[in-house]
C-alpha cells in the first residue's frame, strides 16, 4: 500500500468534531446575536495584512508572534483591533461615525503551542470608533454588551472588573515619574505573582521613594463596588488633575453602565487591572466567571485613543472588548460546562422503508420548504441502522414512510425523546412536526 | 508630521464598506440557513494546513496557487474540499456516516490579482461523505440544495447544468483510449473557445480516428431536458458498460432531483461540462444565472470517489457543491443586482435630547432586552446631526427622549420611512417599536 500523508491536526490549530462544532457555533451565534442587537456591524477584514500595518503598534512581543507569509509584504492578522484601526484609517471618508462594528473570526499567533496557547483561534470583538472624539458613555455601552453577552451565553454569573489607565498615569505623574508609567504598570502587574517586598524593591529601582511606593500600592489595591472604590481613590489624596480625571471617568462610566442595565452586583472596580501594555489609554476591563475564577479573564478590553495614529493624522479614539471564544470554549469543555447534544442541525430524519423513494423525497422537500432542517436516510441499510443514525446524530424526530404508509397516505412520525409514534396524513406532516419540535 | 504607514488594501484581498458587508452577510446567512435546513453541519477546519496535505491531489496548477507560510510545514487552504477529505480521514472513527457538513469561510490562492481573480475569497461548500459507499441519491440531494439556495438568494432564475464523467470515461474506453480520458476532456473543454476543426485535429493527435472524433463530438454536444438528453446519449450507440452506467446515473440523479422538488425547468443535462480535471469521478454540475449567463458558473461541484485516498486506505466517496460567494457578490454588485440598504444591523436609534441620559439609556436597555437591535446616540451633537446619523446608516426607527417626554413619561417614536411620529408611554415602547418594525 502506498504510504499515506499524515493528517494529524497541526499543533495549535484546533478543530472540532460535529457535536463540539455545533455547541461552539451556538455560542458564536449567541454572541453574534447580542452584538447585532447592540447595533454593531459584522465587519470582516482580510486574514492577511501588510506586516508594517501589523507591526505599527508593536511592543516587541507582538511582532514575534506574527505569522509571516513567504510572499514578502503579507502577514497573518493577530487580532481584530489593529486591522480595524487600519480599516478606519483607510475608509475614513466613507464611514459614518461613531462607527460600531463587530468582528467574529479567527486570528493567528506564532506561539509555541501548549495548553491554553493556540496558534489559530476565534476572537469575538466589538469596537466603537469616534471621529475626533468619542463620548465616555460608549465605554459604558461596551460594558453593557459584555453583560448581555454573558447573560445570553448562560455559562454562569460573571464579574466585570474595571480600572482606568488615566488614574495610574496621573499617579505616576504626581510622583514625578510620568515617563515611567509603563514600567510601573509592568511591575504592578506582577502583584498577584510575587511578594510585596519584591514589588517595593522593583518600584524603588524605578525611582519611587517610600511615599510613592505606598501611594502606588494603596491605589492598585483598591477593589470593590464602584461608589466605594471611587471614594477610596479620592481618600488617598493624590493631588494631580489627571488622577482626578481618571477617577471621575470611573465614576461616570460605572454610573452610565448601571443606567444601561448592567446589574449592580456584576460590575466592580479593581485597580490592579492594567490590561496589556500597548494601546489602552483610559478604561480597561477584564471579566471573570464567578464559579471559575481560575479560568482568568474571559473577556477584556478598554479605551484606546491613539490606535490609528500610525496610519493617519486624524484622531480616531475607540473603545472595545473581545471574547476569546476558542480558549473559553476549551476551558468550559474541560470543566464540563458545555452541553454537547446534537451533532447536526437536522431536526427531522425521513426514513424510506421501500425501494421507490419518490414519496419520502417529496415529503422531505415539503419539510425543507417549510424551513425545517430535514435529511433523508438514503443508504441501503437495515431499519435498525436507520434509527441508530438518528440517535447517534441527536436528530429529535423521524418520519417513516414504507409500503403501508403509502397505501394509507400517511407518515409515521416518531418523537425520539418520548418514543411516542403517531400516523398523520402526508398533508399534515409539517404541522405535526412543527408541533413536536415546539414541544422539545 | 511622522510619515504614515500605507493602509491601502492589499490587492486581491477584498473588504467591504458597511452597506456591502451587510448585504454580503445577508447572502451568507441565507446560504447558511439553507445548508442547515438540509442538515449540513457547519464544520470549520483551520485556515492553515500541512503543505503535503494540500498538495496531495495537486495537478501542478493548484500547487502553484498555494500560499505558503514562512514556517515550514504550514500553508493556507485553497479550498474546503481537500481539508474535508483530511478531516474525514483523520476523524473517521469518531464520525457518523453519511457525513454531511457545510463550510462557509475564506480560502486563499496565490493568484496574480486581477478582475475576477481574488487571493482571499469566500467559498460556501456542502459535501456528503460516505463510509465505503454513498448512494447516488445524494447527488440528487445536493442538486436540491443548489436549487433551494438560489431560490432563497432571490437573485433570479438559474439553470443547473449536469453531466457525468463516467459517460466520458466509458466513451474513451469504447474507442480504446481509456488512459487518455483526461487529455480528451481537456481538449473537449475548449469546445466553446476554438473552432471545430481545431478540436478534431487535437483529438486526432490523441489517437482518435474519424469515427471516434464523431462519437466524442456527438456526445459532448448533447444538451437538453434530462429525459431527452438520456435518449439522445443512448441513440449514439456507444457500446460500453461504463458509458451505459454513466447514462443511467444521469437518468437516476435527475429523476431523484425532481422528486426532491427541483423544478423541471431548472435542471438540464449538458455533456460539454467536464468541470475541473482533478478529483471528480461521476456527476459534475455547473449553475448559471439565466439573466446573466456571461457571469459563468456561479455554483459548481460533483461526485468524488477517491478524494481521501492520499490520506487513508478507507474508501470515502463524496459529493458536494460550492458557491464562490465573493466573486458572485462582486459580479452581482457590478451588475446592479445587489440591494445595499442598511449600513448597520441597528433597527432603533434612541436619541437623548437632554444632558441626563438615564432615561434614554434605560429605554435602550429595555429595547435590547426585548431582542431589538438598538443604539443610543451618545455624542454631543445638534438634533439635525442625530437624525442625519439614523438616515445615513439606514436605521428605520428613532426614539426621541427630551425634557418634555420625560415630564410626560413618554417617548417620541418616529418611523423614518413614513415620517410618522407618535408619542407613547415608556412602558409601551417595545410593543410600538415591534409593531412598526413588523410593518416595514
Amino acid at each position: 500500500m502506498k504510504k499515506k500523508i499524515n493528517t494529524a491536526m497541526l499543533p495549535g490549530f484546533p478543530e472540532f468534531l460535529p457535536r463540539e462544532q455545533m455547541a461552539f457555533n451556538r455560542m458564536l451565534a449567541t454572541i453574534r446575536g447580542v452584538y447585532e442587537r447592540f447595533g454593531f456591524i459584522p465587519l470582516e477584514t482580510p486574514v492577511i495584512e501588510r506586516p508594517e500595518v501589523l507591526k505599527a503598534k508593536e511592543d516587541g512581543e507582538t511582532s514575534k508572534q506574527i505569522y509571516m507569509l513567504e510572499h514578502p509584504g503579507m502577514a497573518m492578522r493577530f487580532d481584530h483591533t489593529v486591522p480595524l484601526a487600519r480599516y478606519v484609517a483607510e475608509h475614513q471618508r466613507d464611514l459614518v461615525f461613531p462607527f460600531r462594528r463587530h468582528a467574529i473570526g479567527k486570528v493567528y499567533r506564532g506561539e509555541r503551542p501548549q495548553k491554553g496557547r493556540l496558534r489559530e483561534f476565534y476572537q469575538c470583538d466589538i469596537d466603537v470608533i469616534g471621529n475626533g472624539s468619542l463620548d465616555l458613555a460608549h465605554d459604558a455601552d461596551v460594558l453593557a454588551v459584555v453583560s448581555a453577552a454573558f447573560d445570553a451565553l448562560k455559562i454562569g454569573e460573571v464579574t466585570i472588573r474595571l480600572s482606568n489607565r488615566t488614574v495610574l498615569q496621573g499617579l505616576a505623574s504626581s510622583i514625578g515619574l510620568a515617563d515611567k508609567v509603563t514600567d510601573i504598570l509592568r511591575t504592578v502587574d506582577k502583584i498577584d505573582k510575587v511578594k510585596r517586598e519584591e514589588i517595593e524593591r522593583l518600584l524603588g529601582e524605578l525611582g519611587c521613594d517610600a511615599e510613592a511606593v505606598e501611594a502606588i500600592l494603596r491605589v492598585v489595591s483598591v477593589k470593590g463596588a464602584p461608589a466605594d472604590a471611587v471614594a477610596a481613590l479620592r481618600a488617598i489624596g493624590v493631588s494631580d488633575d489627571t488622577f482626578a480625571e481618571g477617577v471621575a471617568e470611573i465614576e461616570t462610566v460605572t454610573n452610565l453602565a448601571f443606567e444601561f442595565g448592567v446589574p449592580a452586583s456584576r460590575l466592580v472596580v479593581d485597580l490592579s487591572i492594567t490590561r496589556g501594555l500597548d494601546y489602552y489609554t483610559g478604561t480597561v476591563c477584564e471579566t471573570n466567571l464567578v464559579a471559575c475564577p481560575e479560568l482568568g479573564s474571559i473577556c477584556s478590553g478598554g479605551r484606546f485613543d491613539n490606535l490609528a495614529s500610525a496610519y493617519t493624522d486624524a484622531a480616531l479614539p475607540g473603545v472595545g472588548i473581545s471574547i476569546g471564544l476558542s480558549r473559553l470554549f476549551a476551558q468550559l469543555k474541560e470543566a464540563g460546562l458545555v452541553k454537547l447534544d446534537a451533532a447536526t442541525p437536522t431536526k427531522v430524519l425521513v426514513i424510506p422503508m421501500l425501494a421507490d423513494r419518490s414519496v419520502p423525497l417529496s415529503v422531505a422537500g415539503t419539510l425543507r420548504a417549510a424551513g425545517i432542517p430535514t435529511e433523508v436516510f438514503l443508504e441501503n441499510k437495515k431499519p435498525g441502522a436507520k434509527f441508530a443514525y438518528a440517535d447517534k446524530q441527536g436528530i429529535p424526530v423521524t418520519v417513516v414512510i414504507g409500503e403501508d404508509e403509502i397505501a394509507k397516505g400517511v407518515c409515521a412520525i416518531k418523537n425520539l425523546a418520548t418514543k411516542e409514534q403517531i400516523e398523520v396524513p402526508q398533508a399534515e406532516v409539517v404541522a405535526k412536526v412543527t408541533e413536536i419540535l415546539g414541544s422539545l
